[in-house]
């Protein structure tokens, strides 16, 4: 209950339907949540369509499968995304979800309601929002952030990474990062990422990385994976998603990466093994992803299945590439969306971000996500969706370009 | 870390695997955990095939789906399990999800940490071990019993129904009931039901009723749904699973029913409305159910589908016959399996649970699920399934029969 007003997407589309209802020829284009347009690889989709075909034969039907996901896939996983980055991964420490959504919302329900945790502002709402939920933080200020949570400021003076907090800010436990980053579309390089290991391993912290864009890195030089840090196994749990990789945002497939080395430290300073809590986390409140979606994650890792995904992540980031170069030739400031589908512009002329929401919306029919929305930080920023159908994108630029 | 040692299942695979490689002739066949082994019906596995279609075309395609889950899926439900028997819902007051395992595991999340919970001993390890995790309760006795829950003795005694707690066992907030029962196989009457929701009423308590073994009742006076029992809808949370109704163990869909008249209350006496803390928690940390999940659970609806279904379910409740009318033969206490797919049996001799499962794992290499798993009300129990394939379950019969 101390939850702040609506969850940030929801309060999006009841303004979209309002704007809808009172212009009903709008033909609205949105660039808001981040959702994938481009139907599924064919690839995946044969796999899919055998497994399907499986369930329904007596000789291949498979009831609940393995707790933490098929070998098949788990496999497939760290040849293809670790070994390939020379990140030697157990099968144990993979942990097969329906979500990374669910995944970086469920990770903070191991760890005991004492600990501080740390996030950057602007945050994906989840971090924050499951901390809340689980009685973890105070009550919200006015600006919407919680007692007890320390927040990182990411603007553009800082390049969007947070800096490493001063020792005044007192015991931190947890550490949110995500990059390739949503909101700000910003990535990590790999001596960052090392100050931010080094500074868990003072800490006894723990990091929890979020990669769930990964594969929208396009400059060679920065990691895919927090495991390509020295010492990053100590104190790094990652999250991936198929959700953007291979359009699986309606199929629900995601992982978690576990290291057996973590450790947490009870009150006592006890050390526990989190590759444990998170395995019966898991066994106790979750049954497995569908072997469906597991059949059709394998596919993304086939030769066939890597050109496809790869064919349709081109589109997005041609998509990011025409909203950049548009809006930067309009004289706004622009991030993001060279490594990430993401574009985090500022808002003109000290507009709020709902206020410039609301001004694409109606002089566009275009629908960005108030920046304001992941965080204080955020205020007089909007962030754009690579996600569209290509034809989409150009005419909303157009019609911003037109608009102003 | 106040959990007791691992999660049942897993405990029952560990004694499977050592007696397997310590006996590599042996054919185990598994009366054990729930799990069905029927392939999909053919209308389900068609539907299927074409959401997987659609989701590989253009025009077809769909990422996120509606948070709560697809209308398509919905008001099959709400028309098929509900309105049938005379029960009103709105959309909204539906939620599809992954699993009932999920369900029945995060539903204790919106509800503050000083609740105090009921449950029936034996019972289904989930509902106690996610509240364990949540820190609800306290340590566990030498029993395995957690300080802080009130346990409610299911015995031969009392038909397997719990008594209504007494009013010296103090305040009571949220009551978990599961009825065809897991493990027992006991049914509850309307009068047993009104019985509780009265109760709960008074009390301003809520009922969790798990209804996940509906479909496998056969005598038509007992009710399906709580719902139809008058006021059930101010004081029950009713969960739903297609993982035994359709064999969708390995598919994951499942929905749970959170009318909007229910309420919950804050510490100092304020009313809440449980349907909207539920969608936020859902909005939250869960990303909605597999589309071609979704698919395929509509399809149980369609009537190919509920005819295909039904002939499934009477497949293995004949299964559950083989087994009841042998035990009975040979001299057991046999209960359970008329409108359950459950059979619950006394050991003999006095045996505690594990050795009598260890006993049928040596002596006839079948697999059953020792009862005290479920609470030291199970000891001296046994739970078999009846979801083995017939010729399976024929084959163990005459192994017991033999090896006594």
């Amino acid at each position: 209950m101390k939850l702040q007003a609506g969850y940030l997407f929801p309060e999006i589309s009841r303004r979209i339907r309002s704007f809808g209802a009172e212009n009903p020829d709008a033909k609205i284009i949105s660039l808001g949540i981040g959702d994938v347009t481009q139907p599924l690889a064919p690839a995946i989709v044969e796999a899919m369509k055998k497994a399907v075909v499986d369930m329904g034969s007596e000789a291949a039907f498979r009831g609940y499968g393995p707790e933490q996901g098929y070998d098949f896939l788990i496999n497939a996983i760290i040849e293809n995304d670790f070994n390939s980055r020379n990140i030697d991964l157990d099968r144990s420490e993979v942990f097969i979800s329906d979500g990374a959504k669910c995944d970086t919302g469920n990770i903070q329900e191991i760890f005991g309601l004492n600990n501080v945790i740390a996030v950057t502002d602007p945050v994906y709402p989840v971090y924050v929002d499951t901390n809340v939920m689980a009685g973890r933080t105070g009550q919200a200020n006015k600006n919407g952030q919680y007692s007890k949570i320390i927040y990182m400021p990411c603007t553009a003076e800082n390049n969007f990474i947070p800096e490493l907090p001063s020792p005044a800010v007192g015991r931190i436990d947890i550490i949110y990062l995500c990059f390739p980053n949503n909101p700000t579309g910003a990535v990590a390089t790999k001596e960052i990422l090392s100050r931010w290991v080094n500074f868990a391993r003072d800490k006894r912290a723990i990091i929890l990385f979020d990669a769930a864009y990964e594969a929208f890195i396009t400059d060679p030089k920065i990691p895919h994976s927090i495991y390509e840090v020295e010492g990053a196994k100590e104190v790094a749990i990652e999250f991936r998603s198929f959700s953007k990789t291979a359009g699986f945002t309606g199929i629900r497939c995601a992982f978690t990466i576990v290291p057996k080395q973590l450790q947490a430290y009870t009150e006592d300073g006890r050390a526990v093994k989190v590759n444990s809590l998170w395995h019966r986390r898991q066994c106790t409140k979750f049954n497995g992803a569908s072997y469906i979606s597991q059949a059709g994650a394998a596919a993304v890792y086939t030769t066939e299945g890597k050109k496809q995904c790869r064919q349709i992540i081109d589109i997005y980031m041609a998509n990011a590439a025409v909203i950049r170069e548009l809006l930067t030739r309009l004289g706004y400031d622009v991030y993001g969306g060279v490594n990430a589908p993401y574009i985090w512009m500022k808002t003109p002329d000290g507009l709020s971000s709902w206020d410039f929401f609301d001004h694409l919306l109606q002089k566009a029919n275009v629908v960005g996500t108030p920046g304001s929305g992941f965080g204080p930080s955020g205020e007089g920023y909007l962030r754009l969706s690579a996600f569209a159908k290509p034809d989409d994108v150009k005419e909303a630029m157009q019609r911003i370009a037109h608009s102003i």
